[in-house]
């Protein structure tokens, strides 16, 4: 008895581009199907990843072994298994409070303030002048709500220490963390771990950050998560769970992951993370689904990972 | 809160060499604790694997990505998260039934007959008279035992061939499977899958056998299970799950995950399994809790993977 693989390209369309590292708003990746179980595919060749032709020609030929595939099938048989059972995947499973993670300006921040978000995760770094007006305006504004600021190491080491200074006391006191601040290799990087009394994050690069991070992105799309787990163990980091800016299969692939792992063994503090980010794109039915961006995550709903109606309309294409 | 890692060095003592590619006896590892979850690495270097030091040295750098390391730390996460809760990791899991693992004569065959194993998987193609001549007289000896021979690749297709060629028809219809009979960039291996009505099996090399088998091994010590459940499922292989001939806690992590995986939903057969291989080491006392080797999986007892007892008296020394 096989199974076929079978394929389907999406396009998601952002509104502004989604990291420090380009103006792309347009974003393409597959859904996989094997049986009935889907999981997603959604390579950012800014970040590092592999094209999509060269994900998708792996799975043609088995490869299940680079990361950005390796997830896909894993989802894909988690989905799989709990739509034969004909149950949601989310039954019993607690997922954490989200940041909203917000590109654009001060509209965006309102809308978050006013859906109940906490904490409010924003790129910087690029246009640096208007992120500190915006920052010191909006912390004035909304004195209680707390932020993440993600460089995606455009800054150097200078860059980054003078960006800091233009902020308010009271605004730094109000950041969680600064996400890759500036390269590893940098001059200011040894011996840093926090800034100004700052805590760092590490997203892509926990190697090369030797250990001077006190939060690492734990990112189901990427990550083996048990391994993942043990390290953060060892080395006494906090885990931030977060999707990877993917198709909604794959954002509820990353919400679960993170509602499963057991942060009470490993010793993880289990901090705000970052599984709602289906708000950045131009609603399909998928992003529909999804319900409006909220800290508290909504299962939705169906069996597997849901959206059994959707997926019955999409048009699959057998991979081999 | 960091947790250290822990090891300890132990070696198995062999009556025999384990496989056709050597001769070795003296088979050494290390047992990893992690909190209180324990594995085991347990390289095979004549099979191709990492030396013990390389191993040891990716645990002390954090490095969990080779699959014998990747594997250790899940069962130590495993293990540990059972020992918190005091329960054992066997509760519920259905082991399945496996074959007797045999290096040695007629004598070890009685043994395994009188403990009441069906299935007999041996090495073979180093000493080929002698083993034609062996099977022989077992087979009328033992009309109804199964037989599944491992060549470890010692062969070339021909002489795969004639080894055939000079087993009586009963014995033929008694064998499950040839494992690695020739490598597979061997002029005989195209459109081969089973020979002379026996089909193959594949354990390390299953991208260069290009599907010309039935059976691929599973072995949890090396592999990431979920995509090789997957990869199965779409290919129509059958798994057959076994232990990597390593220390107690590393063959019941191999048990164990052959347990857990759903069979049912990857459309697998679930053939008679491979995880009772102590009974090839000189006793110690892990190796005496696991109990005379027979077909149907004993748990060790105790919480996680069990051994409670013997594992308090380990000496456990630092990685870091």
């Amino acid at each position: 008895m096989r199974s076929d693989i079978y394929i389907h390209h999406y396009e998601l369309v952002s509104r502004f581009g989604l990291n420090s590292r380009s103006d792309r708003t347009r974003h393409k990746g597959v859904l996989i199907k094997i049986g009935d179980g889907v999981g997603c595919i959604h390579p950012w060749r800014e970040l590092g990843d592999p094209s999509l032709e060269e994900l998708i020609e792996d799975l043609r030929k088995g490869r299940f072994f680079r990361p950005l595939v390796r997830s896909a099938i894993k989802c894909a048989m988690v989905d799989g298994r709990a739509r034969s059972q004909g149950v949601s995947v989310f039954d019993k499973v607690e997922v954490p409070r989200s940041h909203a993670t917000i590109v654009g300006g001060s509209e965006r921040i309102e809308e978050a303030v006013a859906a109940g978000f906490e904490v409010v995760k924003m790129k910087a770094g690029r246009r640096v002048a208007e992120e500190v007006e915006l920052l010191n305006a909006m912390h004035e504004r909304y004195p209680n709500l707390r932020w993440r600021l993600d460089f995606n190491n455009v800054l150097d080491g200078g860059g980054i220490r003078s960006f800091i200074k233009s902020l308010s006391d009271g605004l730094r006191a109000k950041i969680d963390f600064l996400e890759d601040p500036c390269e590893a290799n940098d001059r200011d990087w040894a011996g840093i771990r926090s800034l100004y009394g700052i805590p760092l994050a590490v997203d892509r690069k926990v190697e090369e950050a030797r250990g001077q991070f006190t939060y690492a992105i734990a990112k189901p799309a990427l990550d083996d998560i048990t391994p993942l787990c043990a390290r953060a163990m060892i080395e006494g980091w906090e885990l931030v769970f977060t999707s990877y800016m993917d198709h909604p299969i794959g954002q509820c692939y990353a919400a679960w992951c993170s509602g499963k792992v057991e942060k009470r063994f490993y010793g993880l503090e289990d901090p705000v993370a970052g599984l709602m980010t289906h708000g950045l794109f131009e609603p399909d039915a998928f992003i529909e689904r999804m319900g409006d961006p909220s800290p508290q995550w909504q299962s939705p709903g169906g069996t597997g990972f849901g959206f059994d109606d959707l997926l019955e309309d999409v048009k699959w294409e057998k991979l081999k």
